[in-house]
């Protein structure tokens, strides 16, 4: 019978050290998704409102990862995730992105490859249903990184991408929101709407150690002539470095162009060695609140360590680290949830 | 007469004092600018274009000089140095751009603060004279820092900036490039004109301790749906912070996009503690040649130490650094010119 007992646990040991090597060859993947920072807190937002974002977050960050757990490329991980994101009526992207000054939309993204800093990015486009793979097709398809306005829609539509009418993209919400910012305006008082917030952003290190990066927005409700702000930016809204991380952010736009945040975060993990935690809160948390910039960044470097740091009410977000813990999360006070083991009880 | 020998004596010691003190409380000033990088050799320019050159080069090297030496702030000093070489049809920026694909001009320009990091740039323009005037007001008169295509221009009318037709911006050369382009693009060969160069830029110190960056283009000879290049780009092709330097770039734009040209030089500066003549030089003889990226740039950092460096066989620049060493060359072998006396007989 010790003959017996023996052997299965001899089994069991052999078992246990093959299921190790195989967890252990298993690459670190990680993706970190936001869709928009600002002034949400609990008060605003109603029990239904808070759990369809909470579905949208869950869904595009499932989709993500189990993209990425198969060995999908880090670029069509991030386009995929951010396709959905686009499509729903929630965030300010795509379908349900704000209104300009003159009633219209106008949508800016952007992509980039952390292996080979390829780059693409479409600003003010109005008629490609899926911004982002617009600027996927700019970077792969075009010897340009930057195509804007009408010059931009047409090279979609000869790369066989979706377009759609303008007004595809409205949606009663966004048709309040520029209602609420003219009245403002015309008063003269400050817009009694949160102007430029709701932009959606993926970051991922792929089962290749790739790093990948991509922003889409509507920009500013009210926006005017022709305004490009720092989504569509290389290096302001959107960055992607294997030596260093990839960085989306969302906020007031013109700031994070002046301080270069994608870039910069990624210059301190590379040149100053800090973490991409530290890089982004020093960013986030030191450099822009003393000038007013409000936002936040999600952030994912080599290793699999994500970053998620906003310094507004709250910010629309969800990540899975390459340790598996998750995180999806919408208000201030679960802030370093990504840092703590899953079960919050919030996603 | 011993006595009569030594009083001026003293009165020269005096005076001798006196102007030290005097030269030792004028802060540092200093300005660099370019005017384009490429396969610029001495074989591919007459006599007559190589003298027009050094004299466009020279008149605004010495307008910038004297502003600043006259306490003029760097901003204003950076904006009418552009303007002069953007009026010159030698370069391409304003009057002198090159041509779109479908035969127009489309102007980008921009200008940053480096005390305040407050930064404008316009993409796209059609009809303002001078895009670098707009690229201020935009700074200065909006609470945006990107403005592209109608919107910009519309801004700039708003402005009173002054307007014109599209064709005024035309010359015959340009002409020229474009025909050759789309015969090259119809025979399927490589182009058979430099594309990409021609744009310009100047960085200054000024007598209060600022650095300041502007640069204006008129993009690619054949660009298409768009396209926007590096120089309206905050950290790409423009970048200035007291903090660590000012930069201005021209070139392959799409690398200088990909690589934060402007914005690394001044990240090495800040966090590696590099000279600004090391940092450049970093990234224009070691990045960007691994990856085909051909171009330049000039910088100033807040000593006044000045640095042209650049990939290219030749580019169109003019300097006077901190201690008042003055460089106006365009071929390869003097690049090192800054570094060295003035004196070289090549201005």
């Amino acid at each position: 019978m010790g003959k017996y007992l023996f052997m299965p646990l001899m089994l069991q040991v052999l078992a246990g050290l093959l299921l190790t090597s195989a967890a252990s060859a298993q690459p670190p993947i990680a993706v970190a998704i936001h869709g928009g920072a600002g002034t949400i807190t609990k008060a605003n937002l109603t029990a239904a409102q808070e759990q369809a974002y909470l579905e949208a977050l869950n869904r595009a960050l499932d989709t993500a990862y189990e993209k990425l757990r198969d060995g999908a490329q880090g670029l069509d991980v991030v386009v995929d995730a951010i396709v959905l994101l686009e499509d729903s009526p929630l965030f300010n992207a795509g379908y349900g992105a704000v209104l300009t000054h003159e009633g219209a939309h106008e949508l800016d993204a952007a992509i980039m490859d952390g292996a080979t800093l390829q780059a693409g990015a479409v600003a003010g486009v109005r008629y490609i249903k899926n911004p982002i793979q617009a600027a996927r097709a700019v970077m792969l398809h075009s010897p340009h990184v930057m195509l804007a306005g009408r010059g931009a829609d047409a090279f979609a539509a000869i790369q066989g991408l979706e377009l759609v009418d303008n007004n595809y993209f409205t949606t009663p919400r966004r048709e309040a929101d520029l209602r609420r910012f003219l009245e403002s305006e015309a008063a003269q008082t400050r817009p009694a709407v949160d102007t430029k917030f709701g932009t959606v952003g993926v970051v991922v290190l792929d089962s290749f150690g790739n790093l990948a990066a991509g922003t889409s927005t509507g920009g500013m409700t009210g926006k005017r002539w022709g305004r490009i702000g720092d989504s569509p930016l290389i290096g302001a809204g959107t960055y992607a470095n294997n030596a260093s991380c990839a960085v989306s952010a969302t906020g007031h736009g013109e700031y994070f162009i002046r301080y270069q945040v994608a870039s910069d975060i990624c210059a301190r993990v590379e040149y100053l060695q800090e973490s991409v935690q530290r890089a982004a809160q020093y960013v986030i948390e030191n450099v822009l609140p003393k000038v007013g910039g409000d936002g936040g960044v999600v952030a994912v470097d080599s290793s699999g360590n994500v970053a998620n740091v906003f310094n507004t009410e709250g910010m629309y977000r969800a990540s899975i680290d390459a340790n598996g813990r998750r995180s999806v999360a919408i208000y201030r006070e679960s802030m370093t949830q990504a840092d703590e083991p899953a079960d919050t009880g919030e996603h």
